[in-house]
């Protein structure tokens, strides 16, 4: 016979299976329990705190959202090790934001609306927040995948190749301490690469073929580095949070320096229209498509939404 | 039937041979395999560079060294499980070594008798450097265990828990930024973590039982510790290859200041002895035996040779 839950209980369950539903809610709380576990006995606080800090409030979550839709659209058997996998990259793509705001690279005192980490912080322990946050990023990982361990070496490869060398979003901000940069290097490896392993671990989470998700991935990455180079030369810096200007300011390649405003829109919109039109056949397609079209909307500043189609 | 082999081939595959007979080698040739993956196509080149100078040449090793000879005691038979592994923990001592000299910590101007990465290759690759080890350490680990994923899983998690928060070498360098210190967690975490963690290692890999390997680990690194302070306290720096002095000029704990330097050799060499007495009972006890007394000869610095037993 099943005892009565006790009230509390029968709400965290309802809560979970709530969340199960919700992609934003499945990310967040995948990225609060990875949090938690930090925090735990004999962590020392403050770091435990800037590790926090460094991950909530989110941004737009692009890239787990991207992950979990493609697992989703692959028919996801095992929720937890999609889970786990859009956890880690977004666990990646926080670890960068912190060590880029460094006074060693950008000096951001601002990132996503509120003060940077090292501002906040302190320098040393915004470097050991974003160590911890690519530890805690495969941990993450691994805990999601522990029930399908097959799955894991696969997963671990994608991720650990968008993070590190030679191709990774650290190869990306390496090629900016570069005498000579290569570009399309750097732009696949500092914004590309952790969108096309989003797509690809997706299908690896569900037990899918990664290899038809690629194309995805990688139109979405270049959409969001034009979307990106458009926000830093038109956006006021309280709508996007983050310092602007810095493309100009660091003399870096920008899509806006090489087509114009107007050349820059059309070539984000084909970018979105071309990554919605790659999407295999597959149940989810549609809602996929849907994602990706309400994503792309907040692509293109408000200040220059008169330019857009 | 077989073709004669080409001389060229014929001298690698010796090599390999020999390699896998020698510890030294094996972790060194499995280090090198590692970063040439790193230095790939599309590798930003100075970054490459700036982490095969972090690895190379490297120190005693002792860490791997103890994690491989574990796994021959426990009578290995998948050599590649063990490598991975061993060059797993030694490449996150290297990141932690690099982001430690950093300016905004210690700001070491040398390092295993050289330049210290920052001032070799600037602040920016230091900090990245140290990111592209540690998710390198992950891939190390990961590739050795891919014929056997079931094992991945428990590996990962004892690497990362040595690593990353709450209790790994982040959370231990984090202490030295909090405004009070746990000196038990300190240690534990900065120094201790690791070791231990090369020990149960060592025994997943060979796919033994890693609790029993705990206490060797632990024992090693507070001898470790100990021994780091009597170096810091007495050592020339040609010596230990990095500056001296400073656990007083940072006010840091340490064995010397607590103990006196006769009171901190008799604690380091009863917890030598009490590391081999702690060894399971195996075919390999022997000869674990004999690497820890053999590394354990550089632990008293020369200067202070004549107070040892």
């Amino acid at each position: 016979m099943d005892l009565p839950l006790p009230t509390s209980e029968r709400a965290a369950r309802s809560a979970a299976a709530e969340a199960r539903r919700d992609p934003k809610l499945r990310i967040e709380a995948t990225l609060d329990a990875a949090l938690r576990l930090c925090a735990g006995e004999g962590a020392p606080p403050t770091l435990a705190a800037a590790m926090r800090y460094a991950v909530f409030p989110g941004g737009a979550r692009i890239r787990p959202r991207l992950c979990l839709g493609v697992a989703m659209a692959c028919g996801e058997g095992a929720p937890e090790i999609a889970e786990g996998a859009a956890a880690a990259i977004e666990l990646m793509h926080c670890a960068s934001l912190v060590h880029d705001d460094l006074p060693c690279f950008d000096d951001a005192s601002t990132r996503r609306g509120k003060i940077s980490v090292h501002r906040a912080f302190g320098e040393p322990l915004a470097v050991l927040a974003g160590d911890g946050l690519i530890v805690l990023a495969f941990q993450a990982l691994a805990r999601g995948a522990a029930i399908a361990p097959d799955r894991l070496v696969g997963l671990l490869e994608v991720v650990a190749a968008a993070t590190g060398m030679p191709g990774g979003i650290v190869a990306g901000q390496a090629w900016e301490s570069e005498p000579e940069i290569d570009l399309s290097h750097y732009h696949r490896a500092k914004t590309g690469a952790l969108f096309s392993a989003a797509t690809r671990a997706g299908a690896l989470a569900a037990g899918g073929d990664p290899k038809p998700w690629r194309a995805l991935g990688e139109l979405i990455g270049e959409a969001y580095q034009v979307a990106d180079d458009l926000h830093d030369f038109a956006s006021e810096e309280a709508e996007i949070g983050k310092p602007v200007g810095q493309d100009a300011a660091h003399g870096r390649a920008s899509a806006v320096a090489s087509l114009g405003v107007e050349g820059a829109i059309d070539r984000l919109e084909g970018l979105v229209s071309a990554a919605k039109d790659s999407i295999p056949d597959c149940a989810g397609a549609a809602d996929l498509r849907a994602l990706i079209g309400a994503s792309s909307e907040r692509f293109v500043p408000k200040s220059l939404a008169r330019f857009a189609a």
